[in-house]
């Protein structure tokens, strides 16, 4: 009775976005059609060290597969300055949920990151117009790689825009992927004037203002994770069709839970929530759609449809280090 | 950074019950502090597959030390008969709680085994008559081997008693302990006659009589941990001086769920939470008690308790294996 063990760069080479991309459109769906159980998240918040855990157990049924499983993730806001160590570090547990075996334990880390560029693809495209070719990117860290990645999957992007408040950061960025796309660094409003836009920043006031999107622009909203946090403007979020991955985490940690907790946006003014759109129950854009907006916060039924795909991948091919934790 | 991996015979040879004991007993007075933060159990139910998870995240903050993880066990009860699996099989995240680092993952059944035993080692040492010399086992799977090494290290205990449905396994429990005790097996009416008695048994009707029990004998009960089941009869806890180890948990899947949904009990009924006991704040045994019972459910606190003496004792050994997740 093996778990198999396997290291950021395991799950990276064994996470091909497409498969990704399919995978966490299969858990939005399972999600709207109640085919999950999926408890909130456990907070252990630990305000003497700046910092919390946070347990994310879930199990899906996809219909031609089912998978269960749990992430762990700390956030420690100060860990890089006090401890040279990354804010954030997720371990995933991949379990067999007709046994409850523990068939991997996979770093969560790198996890995340593709889960969450592919729930930004499946929210493109259906909220995004067909034809977009520009992409514009507020924020140029670990996520916007992700957010690219992923989005050239669904759209025939050619140009990429990317804003960052460090110049340098947006630059490698730029050198990284210039390969694959024209891009360049410009302003936060030269990048929100693009066809598809995603903001991948922790600020805790707007830096997205309305006029500067563009008239059909469809944004995700990444960066917004916890209550305070939000990066684009009230009067955007309360003009556009308004997408959410789930309605509870939304309004409690994502984009909208500041305006949300002010009244300024309600239940009314969500049009849907993501899985909803994916099977048809509610609408994508329509001709008559101004500006969209998806709020994506996360949920536990995306990693388990990822480290499904990483395991199966990898399990095929050979990949990770087998080791008895049961000793039987 | 790197992450021990222990296996069950790794968890098994460094945890010493004695300090197993102490820690579980750290993280009871750590409870009644309110120096924890253990977010209720969530739980993903499969029946379809006769199972669920259970997620139970903690920290705990016994004063000299503090620590941090995760338990991730299943429960599928087909899973013997179906699979040749173990019905219940764990997994212990352990995490540095000033940085949210995996420092460990080890295997969380036997880890469950040793702070279950530990718990009542902890309650029978303010429960139980001073000069406890004999001690009654009802049940004797693995949890009775637990509960016998446990309770040894707080009582003077020279003779045993097992009663088992099973008599081979009963036979064999004699046995396993004759070179350390006087043991026998006997009749449930002749092992509840002990001075110190633990039940650990899955039965949903009560196998124990109250006029079976003796006068000033203590009851740990374990076996319960789930709605329907108990193991004593009603009219022995109505009568008893009743300790548990968390109220919620009891009166939700303890001992005391079916007398407590039926109102046979009340909150009125129930004398103290045990960490109350060890920082006297509520009293333990005292020359007017006749029979108690502690309800034992099992808290998070004392799984992360318990993975702290086993990461400390087996990084200084040298034992595991060492493995880089976060590739870095």
């Amino acid at each position: 009775m093996e778990t198999l063990l396997l290291d950021a760069d395991a799950v990276d080479e064994h996470s091909p976005t497409t498969a990704v991309v399919d995978a966490v459109e299969a858990a939005f769906a399972a999600h709207a059609r109640g085919d999950t159980v999926m408890p909130a998240k456990s907070y252990v918040d630990l305000p003497q060290y700046d910092g919390d855990f946070r347990s994310m157990p879930a199990y899906l049924d996809a219909g031609d597969w089912d998978a269960a499983g749990l992430k762990w993730v700390n956030s420690h806001t100060e860990n890089r300055r006090r401890h040279d160590l990354p804010t954030v570090m997720a371990t995933m547990c991949y379990s067999d949920p007709e046994t409850g075996l523990l068939l991997s334990i996979m770093d969560g880390t790198t996890l995340t990151t593709k889960r969450t560029g592919a729930a930004a693809a499946v929210a493109t495209d259906r909220l995004a117009v067909r034809d977009a070719t520009t992409l514009g990117l507020v924020g140029a860290g670990a996520q916007s790689y992700a957010q690219l990645d992923a989005i050239l999957t669904v759209r025939p992007i050619e140009t990429v825009v990317v804003a960052d408040a460090d110049p340098d950061r947006a630059a490698a960025f730029v050198e990284a992927v210039r390969d694959r796309v024209d891009a360049r660094v410009g302003s936060i409003a030269e990048a929100v004037a693009c066809d598809v836009v995603s903001t991948t920043t922790p600020v805790r006031d707007p830096i997205v203002d309305a006029d500067d999107v563009g008239d059909h622009t469809h944004v995700n909203a990444v960066g917004a994770d916890a209550p305070g946090k939000h990066e684009l403007d009230d009067d955007l979020l309360a003009a556009a069709k308004l997408v959410v991955d789930d309605r509870e985490q939304c309004t409690h940690s994502g984009e909208i839970n500041v305006p949300y907790a002010a009244g300024r946006l309600t239940d009314d003014d969500i049009h849907a929530a993501l899985g909803t759109v994916v099977i048809g129950e509610a609408t994508g854009r329509t001709p008559a759609d101004g500006v969209t907006v998806f709020d994506s916060t996360g949920l536990a039924v995306q990693d388990v449809a990822a480290a499904r795909v990483v395991y199966e991948r990898a399990s095929a091919a050979g990949a990770g280090v087998a080791f008895d934790l049961l000793g039987r």
